[in-house]
């Protein structure tokens, strides 16, 4: 089931066992969605459509910027003609009680740089320790990949499109979000659990269907996730950052194997 | 060979065949680096260290900031001890030439965004035409992945991190740069081609191995390549991008198997 605006048939040139004919392939949309918090842009990312309100919901929360202000308001900009209307545009309305978000690139600075490190401190800094984290069994994480499968539709359809979602500690899977950003995926999620209220999410697992980079353990921190299970591996930083948030993270899962790069919990009791 | 400082290794706790136990694992290095255009910030990006001249310069070319202008000289900020030197920020001058970059994010915006086309009509109005490709053979195309596998050092030692890397019509590897960013990937390459003079690289291909979104596409196009190559699936955005561009796009390549996305040549002859 591909759903509508998300993909695109076209003919391509398929070569296979020594022939090649023309035949329909379909392909993921990539689209760009600006982003803005109370008016001011804050970022275009580019984006598969659909949930477009929960991923900018969850860009804004996992990138800091509500600092607790409550999301009173989502819409699309569309001031003009309906036909003008291009669905682009994402408006995230707090009031005004959000912080004014400040233009992220300056363009002259005077010190030499930061390290992996620094950031991790700034991420700490900025955000409140995880509430008491349920601990989920390394069976459990395992099994979290082929749960989450048969529900990648657009990954069934183009096989270019990463998969997030949101499970509980009996491997229920709640959401599953797919986009071709893997930070999108996880917004997509977050933004949802938001809008149900239902963040911090120290109840849940995270799902990430590729590698998780530094980004990814700082939105799982920023929604308060306790667990992240990954399809790939982790880069250094989101091991150090997983480990300062106390966050468990596992990577390489698949039915009967799993690496466990941090245990917050202090390793699993034995099975 | 796993090159020093691009890779760490800690213990992890691995689950396998019913049995778990502490094992040494070898985790990709991500850090950020922040790049300067003539004393400008123009991004921040976390990458795999190593070849960042290569990424900054390359990252400043197919962005489009250099427009043109010489580099004439790439170093690192280090103006304090050896001890606080952090190699976490590259400066690329051209000695004032190349235009002043404008910060991306303004704050405040009053249209109502844009769509994928107007993003590819923008870099099309930056970009000149490529000069004359060279048509690639798709059995040439097919037998890059493999070409370059044995070269994936970074990924065989960590299994989370992408390649990019240029090769000719008949399918010599010329070189290929490792990161845990697939645009960092393809920007190191494209620097390391413009560092030794050879852009537009309208004689060569691209290889990425994953997927191909638009700013691939872009990234590709600002540096002249006439093919991409991928191992996984473009997106719309990317097709029409190259479908402009005139450039052939592949994709799902492997032994035998092939889908060609574009054919800016009519077509390929029969083999």
């Amino acid at each position: 089931m591909a759903a509508r605006g998300r993909t695109v048939s076209q003919l391509v040139r398929r070569f296979a066992d020594g022939a090649s004919g023309r035949a329909p392939d379909r392909l993921i949309v990539e689209e760009p969605l600006e982003i803005r918090l109370d008016g001011h842009t804050v970022t275009t990312t580019m984006r598969t459509p659909g949930h477009d309100y929960e991923l900018a919901v969850g860009f804004c929360l996992t990138d800091g910027l509500l600092a607790g202000a409550p999301v009173q308001q989502v819409r699309y900009c569309a001031t003009g003609s309906a036909v003008e209307t291009r669905f682009n545009v994402v408006t995230v309305e707090t009031g005004g009680r959000a912080p004014v978000p400040e233009a992220r690139l300056t363009t002259t600075t005077s010190s030499c740089g930061w390290c992996g490190t620094d950031q991790v401190d700034a991420v700490a800094d900025r955000l409140t320790p995880l509430a008491e984290r349920v601990a989920i069994a390394p069976e459990v994480l395992m099994a979290v990949p082929d749960r989450v499968a048969p529900r990648q539709d657009l990954f069934d359809a183009t096989g270019g499109v990463h998969a997030a979602a949101a499970f509980d500690a009996g491997g229920e899977v709640l959401l599953v979000r797919e986009d071709i950003g893997r930070h999108n995926a996880v917004d997509k999620v977050v933004g949802r659990l938001l809008l149900d209220d239902r963040l911090p999410a120290s109840q849940l697992g995270l799902f990430v269907s590729g590698r998780t980079s530094f980004e990814i353990v700082q939105k799982a921190w920023a929604a308060g996730f306790g667990t992240i299970v990954a399809v790939s591996a982790p880069s250094s930083l989101a091991v150090e950052a997983a480990r300062r948030a106390g966050i468990a993270l596992a990577g390489f899962a698949r039915p009967g194997r799993l690496n466990l790069y941090t245990e917050p919990d202090g390793g699993p009791a034995p099975s």
